[in-house]
């Protein structure tokens, strides 16, 4: 059996997630037994909503348990197979979670996922055509349901989910701005995601510069809003909601280290009557198919050409994890492990 | 030509609006013209939502103008008609505003409903079976969408629109609970208006306090919130809200004022995976008729029977509009003409 290095949560954050709440400890794969797999892990996901599991805090997911191996999205190659549902050298999506190799109990439904990567990179199911992907989608058509002209806004536009948008919006024939931190990302997001504008959040202060900012490059208003950040951004975007506008919520990285993050003008829901709407797209696996349907047509046709920032070695998962909360990761978060 | 008593809005509030921003005067009912009617006002409506038309900001209604008399839903009698629509003598409700007569065109849809008092009071078309029922009801129906067994509950419980929602919530099988201000209205809300329960907030300094209330009276969590009110209650309420659950939001009567009234804790709507919408029953008059049938006959049943606070004249109005905004009305805050 195969040595098998991991990584586990140690400790619980104090405020601000470190190095040192991580620990590689390595340990040998078990044998298998019947109807398990054995998958090398090529490349992990790293994911903000992974920082949340991180506190001892009601939440939606259970917290991640302390000694045990990091929760997490995992593409790979099946080694060793028991079960007759995969063959070694098949390439599957999972939760392997943050480890080179994991057991994988190939009865269990969901589990496993064989992907088919003639057309769409491995690695791009763990992002534009995976979980981050239907995100998007779930956010975009669920949620807001946008017509054709409306706009629609995404914070984090250059990441994994927001790349996703800006292509599911503009399929969808709508104005689509973006919100990222720094000129590089907001160019890219222009240049080469398909936004029609993006504003760099970095040079507004506070939340009436950037609200002013938005107005500028959403002249109409907007219509819907994809929410992956919170705090100032928030505040600066619901200002510039149309009346009936929909918010989609689907994460507060802002709010991860436990700093109060409050809405400041709750009221603008009731006067422009606006739906706002939590979700996890995985509590919505019926849209799944649609979604990644459609997401992959996208990527095969080179409509979205999902960007990724790649860490190499396991070593380098909490490292290259800490700078994502930061935004210092540029498009999709990965750690590649071969 | 009768004399007409009018009230007028004379300034707008700095803060706190007081008797001085309205002014009264007389004037002479103009003749009228074909299709027109005049209308005798037996009752004013008072309620929460002119307090917002009296700042000069944006907000879903157009401000109320300085001069003119105030807007407001009246009941009255038909006393003059020159439109084969209506006679002398019927019974009608619109939006006379703060004045003992005014003149209608009777043309115009919507402007003048004939309504039967064999069954129903006059002055509850201002209130249980008029448009703060039908706010209750669409709030509850179509954005709570509760199911049997559900939680469901709202602030300002012994108002207009808390009387009707507690009965309306009782019809389909729910568990209401009211949050009201002083024991003698939580008393009403259990004895009279059927709430299984009724937190006093003025027992509260602190929204935990209130939350920790609530977790008492509501053990299986909230499924469905109907805010009337907004501030330190919605802190309080949106803890204790289950998964999936829905907010109506209605009204923010707390922050009318124009102090700041933030959301503390908005990623609970994150993790919760809650829906918050914002919603003016003006808006959707297409249910109206659904509506209004199921409160008259609630009403007619005694299944719902509204309490009523009742001031005597027109010059009485800005005093109890006032108060009004103070909780100091029980039930439903009506000014009676004649």
């Amino acid at each position: 059996m195969p040595l098998n290095q991991q990584i586990l949560l140690d400790s619980r954050p104090t405020g601000e997630a470190v190095v040192s709440n991580f620990k590689q400890v390595s340990s040998e794969t078990p044998a298998l037994q019947d109807g398990q797999v054995l998958v090398r892990h090529h490349f992990l996901s790293l994911d903000p909503y992974m920082r949340g599991r991180m506190n001892d805090a009601k939440s939606y997911a259970a917290p991640q348990p302390l000694g045990q191996v990091m929760l997490g999205g995992t593409a790979g190659e099946v080694v060793e197979s028991r079960s007759p549902k995969f063959q070694p050298g098949d390439k599957v999506v999972g939760m392997g979670g943050w480890q080179q190799y994991s057991v994988v109990d190939a009865e269990q439904p969901g589990a496993l996922r064989k992907v088919d990567t003639t057309h769409v990179p491995l690695s791009h199911y763990l992002g534009a055509v995976g979980m981050p992907g239907v995100t998007a989608w779930y956010g975009l058509v669920k949620i807001i349901e946008p017509k054709a002209g409306q706009t629609v806004v995404v914070s984090a536009a250059t990441g994994a989910v927001g790349s996703a948008f800006a292509a599911l919006a503009k399929a969808r024939g709508c104005r689509a701005v973006g919100i990222a931190g720094g000129p590089e990302k907001c160019r890219y997001a222009v240049e080469e995601l398909g936004f029609d504008a993006c504003i760099d959040y970095k040079l507004h202060q506070d939340a009436a510069s950037l609200s002013n900012a938005l107005k500028g490059v959403c002249p109409d208003g907007i219509d819907g809003y994809f929410e992956n950040v919170g705090g100032m951004v928030l505040d600066a975007v619901l200002p510039r909601m149309n009346a009936f506008g929909r918010i989609a919520l689907c994460g507060m990285i802002a709010g991860y280290d436990g700093q109060p993050m409050p809405l400041t003008h709750p009221a603008l829901i009731l006067t422009n009557r606006l739906k706002v709407q939590g979700f996890i797209v995985s509590e919505h696996m019926e849209v799944w198919p649609e979604a990644l349907k459609e997401l992959g047509t996208l990527v095969a046709t080179d409509k979205l050409r999902p960007r990724e920032s790649v860490a190499q070695g396991i070593e380098a998962a909490p490292e290259a994890f800490l700078g994502l909360l930061k935004g210092k990761n540029f498009g999709k978060q990965l750690v590649k492990l071969i």
